[in-house]
């Protein structure tokens, strides 16, 4: 089945029903198109297009007095039901900004006009912002007013802050919640950003890799040179550049700057164990990405290396052309992802000692961090949070087929820096539950959303809110509200 | 003295000659106003801007049977005076054609209008080409006219070939020389391109370093991957890249690819006190750059790394951006410049096998050689031609101020892949007689010719045609024409 225009909300909700899956809200389809059709690119967008956006989120929250407030950039959106008195309370985070579309003709389907298809065997929708994040924070709302039609209440309390700068890096948003720190107060926050490891099992992250990004400059001469008149007798910086770059990894791919791995504890066994026990088709995974061979740090497997070990990588180099000169400047980009355990300005600091050590035949090099360096974020495997999650996603397996399937707890290995600002800032931890799916086109061409994981969030949300109500994995509530 | 509009060239004659510069010829300034205003830019030209230029030659080649003559490209300008049967044969090389004028505001004066400044204490004369390489061509064709109105012959037979393409590559030349090696026959090839050394002495090249271009390019996955979803998991081709570029050169400034150096004849103690006792300010030469320290291959001087050694310097890199990606592919550019002895092919070869033998983390390593990889030229210090290239010089000093100047025998760090080409096609030497400087902005804004030299340049021309043609100079003639 190719491409066809989504002519049918009701249709396509029986075709989601038809391939197994229980009841996506019946208007979700339409309110998403109405959603998507909003192009809210908090790069490029004009206010009043954002604006819309956040309004048509404000309507879905009707129940919760949903509002739009101002921070120093785009609004955010905020709204709180907290009719359960002595219950815990949550927050849940997510974001009505989507990246820049991109070139139209890379799209099977015109980007912000919401379409069904299938990919594989599933229905899916495509459209930008579908599962990063429309969809994911849309499903929450629409299953919140579905549970309060029908039981009158909700499990517990809830607030939202939903913001519209998530894709350009959040600037303004940790100055927001320091300003309103004491009304977003709670026990939780529950991000619907985020994703799923892959699409053929339930994941729910332990965790997600700091960044510390730095940029390095070599200069030399003022100008170009001419590489015949000056050639060998002057240090060229492209060379000094490759050079530094080269040090900063073993041929074998590990880390040879001393302090770089300071403070990570040795992998455990168990956790060893539980990675080993994951079922995963490291060449499937590599295929997907065009790269064919694994290559990384010796004494680790591919799925160590992804979610406990850190990384450097450079991002991009830029001197020089193919003219026959010698630059006058040289440019890297690096970045590296953290784990728990180092603290970013003690590997900045490692990987400036071990540059200045380098021989840099007397040009000049500057090595600057970028703002916004993060730590590593975890949050323990027997928090409740993460309990009730399990919980939650193993409930997902039809009653009658026997015992949940197992639920994969992976590392995010990106950076999701909101969960380190609200534990600074709120002094609590943040659970992600996202169903979007890491496959799905986000910030690409034909980004998508699988109509099967609507069904499940919506009913993954509404336990997970009953299990941290009441039960075994129960937030101990603070009297946050 | 700043800029002033050239308004009278018997005035500016006066002022070189006030200088203490004999006779500027009285018709030269300002013919070569009317050749410099026609903008022949041979990357951009319409043909009959490249022509116009051409038949302006052709008029001050009336002595000569000058003619257009086409090629593949921009034509030739040719022509012969052949009235000394017995006698050597010279062929005149140089071009009409010039670099791009480039941004018109980072000119003191409109670039297709010759203008007279001074530059320090000298007279100058502003436009582009006006060094490179019109300026030079035109001295040596109102020199022969001129002698030939005095004294109604010229000392040897001359053979004119002025080429259009040689700011772009010459790449029509050589199928025009080979199919025209008989008409082109002769003793000795002079050119009026290329450039004396430094202003203040007189330097006559004895030879030019070859160049080997290549790049390399190294590819891992099919796209650009996400830097924490892919990071540490698989090879980044811009760290691969880097390691190969800093594989190619040893911290201390050698180049460690066996191989590299190989056939290169040791620098002799005759040579080395050669250029110990060359005038060199090393601190200014250097300044001039804006490079503050000299850096190179160890056991050589700077002016030893200039001339005698080869070189290996990359040009450019390119990879990824300053997004959080491990970049598909990385590219740079590099080249080499060659020194007698050194076999184009073998010193590829010599690099590639080199880069093999470097891990490559299971990334693809593509290294591609340039076409048209050209040796080192070098003429012989006692062939006749650079003896009576000498003595010409020599000459300029006026009588009474003792022995001549001492003439510089340097190396063009560069290349100029014509003097191999004639060396191979026509059987001859090249000898490079141009009266042009390097630090004249050639190719640059505001390139400048000093009218002292286009005096010193016809009373050089004259000089060296007579000692090549009789006396203890002379070249043997072969019966050439």
């Amino acid at each position: 089945m190719g491409s066809s225009d989504l002519d049918s909300d009701v249709e396509l909700s029986r075709s989601a029903a038809g391939v197994g899956v229980p009841g996506v809200p019946v208007d979700f389809v339409a309110d998403l198109a109405e959603y998507v059709a909003i192009p809210s690119v908090s790069r490029t967008a004009e206010p009043a297009t954002m604006r819309a956006a956040a309004e048509l989120l404000v309507r879905h929250l009707d129940f919760a007095s949903g509002r739009v407030e101002p921070t120093a950039g785009h609004p955010v959106v905020r709204g709180e039901w907290l009719g359960a008195p002595g219950r815990p309370t949550v927050l849940v985070y997510g974001h009505y900004d989507v990246q820049p579309e991109g070139d139209h003709e890379r799209w099977n389907s015109p980007p912000f006009e919401l379409t069904a298809d299938v990919v594989g065997t599933e229905p899916v929708l495509r459209g930008r912002g579908v599962t990063d994040d429309k969809g994911p924070v849309l499903l929450v709302l629409a299953m919140a007013r579905d549970l309060l039609a029908r039981e009158g209440a909700l499990p517990l309390n809830v607030k939202f802050l939903i913001e519209g700068e998530e894709e350009i890096g959040s600037p303004d948003l940790p100055e927001y919640v320091a300003a309103h720190a004491a009304e977003l107060a709670a026990d939780l926050v529950i991000s619907a950003d985020g994703a799923m490891w892959r699409p053929d099992s339930m994941s729910l992250p332990i965790g997600s890799k700091g960044l510390l990004g730095f940029d390095i400059e070599v200069r030399g001469p003022e100008r170009d040179l001419h590489s015949g008149r000056y050639g060998g007798i002057v240090a060229n910086p492209a060379h000094v550049l490759a050079s530094l770059i080269a040090s900063l990894h073993a041929a074998d791919g590990s880390i040879p700057v001393p302090g770089f791995y300071d403070g990570i504890p040795p992998l455990s066994g168990g956790r060893r164990a539980e990675i080993a026990a994951v079922d995963f088709d490291e060449r499937a995974f590599l295929g997907s990405s065009g790269a064919g061979e694994p290559f990384g740090e010796p004494g680790y497997s591919t799925l160590e290396r992804l979610w406990e070990r850190p990384t450097l990588e450079v991002n991009g180099i830029r001197t020089g052309a193919t003219a026959t000169v010698i630059p006058a400047v040289a440019n890297a980009h690096l970045t590296c992802r953290l784990v728990p355990g180092q603290d970013p300005q003690h590997v900045f600091d490692s990987i400036l000692t071990h540059l200045q050590a380098q021989p840099v035949s007397g040009t000049q090099v500057r090595v600057v961090a970028e703002p916004g360096a993060v730590p590593a974020y975890r949050i323990p495997v027997d928090h409740p949070a993460i309990r009730a999650g399990i919980a939650a996603l193993e409930s997902l397996t039809p009653p009658g087929d026997g015992p949940g399937a197992p639920v994969l707890l992976d590392v995010v290995a990106g950076t999701l820096p909101c969960t380190t600002m609200f534990e600074s800032l709120l002094g609590i931890k943040t659970l992600l539950f996202s169903f979007s799916t890491s496959d799905e086109n986000l910030h690409g061409p034909d980004e998508f959303l699988r109509v099967s994981r609507v069904g499940a969030g919506v009913r993954a949300w509404e336990q997970l809110w009953r299990l941290l109500a009441d039960g075994p994995h129960q937030l101990t509530p603070t009297g946050a509200p």
